[in-house]
């Protein structure tokens, strides 16, 4: 099978129709069209095999967790998703791996109509780089910078469930794996919360990591309590109690979102999330992110999460 | 230096201002807005070392000609090119070679004054995904289809330096080598013949294979005078005789457009290219591209370019 084949076999099929692509897979290039008053958001991730899953992974999964992990930065930006393009490396044109990468991408790809508009195919040592599209109303999005002194921060979600599931392997729960496997973009959670919340950026390095990012974008800290942090029953049941806050600050892979609100929007926002939304601590004009128990004693924690070339 | 220390030091100086790129580097996702009237034009390629670019392949060479085959594609649209964004999975970072890769995507992003909004930065085997974005008025893009009988089959610039560069190695001359590494792509003419052109697209893989997909998709064939050929001086000089054909028709990363007009409107595309503009021949009804000889002999080709996965 050629690159030309494959490509009408498995990716053709993705392409979905809608209002807005106005030119799919197949020409030298796709053509998108805005709804009217809305910018573009976009943004791109890569999945390496061996790196950000493992090569016998079931392919899909890796499908699926290409497609979710770009929907999450769209999400975490309040936009609704669009479109996407798929370009793929790999070593061999494995059909069978390749029917599945298809399944578990359009497995979420149809819960939110998406289209697949375009790509490349490339031999080479497996991975792949998706872009994904969204619209959000011009000048609405929600960004990393707004967050102010006395906002309160919180979670969607569950804290941890991915990087226990990484840790315990094979050993781990369906609950736990699935989180690790299959995370669920917080799409409606940030359309919902984009007009409430100050600020917000979706959980992929780890909370303590990915806070700081946002404390910095705001030119802020925060204070966040380690015993408010929100916990699955199955996190609570296999986490050995000494590895719960380094698991749930520096794990990654939450593919939560965390957003800073004022404290009088909390209860709005919670009424409009769709999730367990949880109040975690407050935004401080002392720069940093610090951790610390309800009595308000610092917890130590190793100065970042997940990162390439450290 | 870290991911985040590598992205600030070489990527986020490459965010050139413009007035559609509302947010660039260093939040969730990027966010453009579009043009009044246009449509999005989006296209992504991935460049794999040792397939696509040698291991020792001079950075800089590198960046530009992963942004320039994406960018033709674009061109071969008619869109005007916007921005882009850079997926680069690298071993290790290495900053000389960070610095060359920078500086060659630049090079070519400053003539177009294109942005660089967002990207991935990951470890692993060396490669690029590029995505690329341009500007077309609604309805306008110049597509595969729309090829009638009649119509001339007409390329802009010259044919096979490429592929004879690649053959030649370190012995090509220098303005051969400049083909290969440096494709410069023809945004300028996409833009002016977009209105004249019935069909179009850009020559990547050889003009045969090529030529063969606007034909499909135009449900037409063709038939090409390889006399006809554009050939540079170069090439002339250097390429053996009984090579001309493959060089030129199934060597690929030409990075040419390939366009059909109707004869009438010949000689105002010629005008408006602002490139050689050579007719090579003429679309048929009968399905198939063929080549032949002034004298109308069919010569005799292998059946397609290059693809991966054959």
């Amino acid at each position: 099978m050629d690159e030309f084949a494959l490509i009408r076999r498995y990716f053709e099929p993705l392409g979905r129709p809608r209002p807005e692509v106005r030119l799919g897979i197949g020409d030298d290039a796709a053509l998108l069209a805005l709804p009217p008053g809305s910018e573009l958001c976009i943004t791109t991730d890569t999945l390496v095999a061996g790196r950000h899953f493992a090569a016998d992974a079931a392919a899909a999964d890796v499908g699926w967790k290409a497609l979710a992990v770009n929907l999450s930065d769209l999400a975490a930006m309040g936009a609704a998703p669009l479109a996407y393009t798929l370009a793929l490396t790999l070593p061999e044109a494995d059909e069978t791996w390749l029917q599945g990468l298809a399944a578990g991408l359009d497995e979420l790809a149809a819960q939110h109509d998406l289209a697949l508009i375009g790509g490349d195919t490339t031999r080479g040592p497996l991975s792949l780089t998706l872009t994904a599209f969204g619209a959000v109303p011009a000048g609405r999005a929600l960004r990393r910078q707004g967050a102010r002194e006395g906002d309160l921060v919180c979670v969607t979600g569950t804290l941890g469930d991915a990087a226990l599931a990484l840790q315990l392997g094979a050993q781990a729960p369906p609950a736990l794996r699935q989180r690790l496997h299959r995370p669920q973009p917080r799409l409606a959670a940030g359309q919902a919360l984009r007009e409430l919340a100050s600020a917000g950026l979706d959980l992929s390095d780890g909370l303590a990591g990915d806070l700081a990012h946002l404390c910095r974008a705001s030119g802020v800290g925060a204070s966040v309590r380690a015993d408010l942090l929100p916990t699955s029953a199955a996190f609570a049941a296999a986490a050995p109690a000494a590895r719960h806050l380094a698991l749930q600050v520096q794990g990654g892979d939450d593919y939560e979102l965390c957003l800073t609100l004022p404290p009088e929007r909390v209860e709005a926002a919670t009424a409009a999330c769709g999730l367990p939304l949880t109040v975690i601590g407050r935004i401080t004009r002392e720069p940093g992110v610090r951790f610390c128990t309800a009595a308000g004693e610092i917890l130590p924690l190793a100065p970042h999460g997940y990162r390439h070339f450290t």
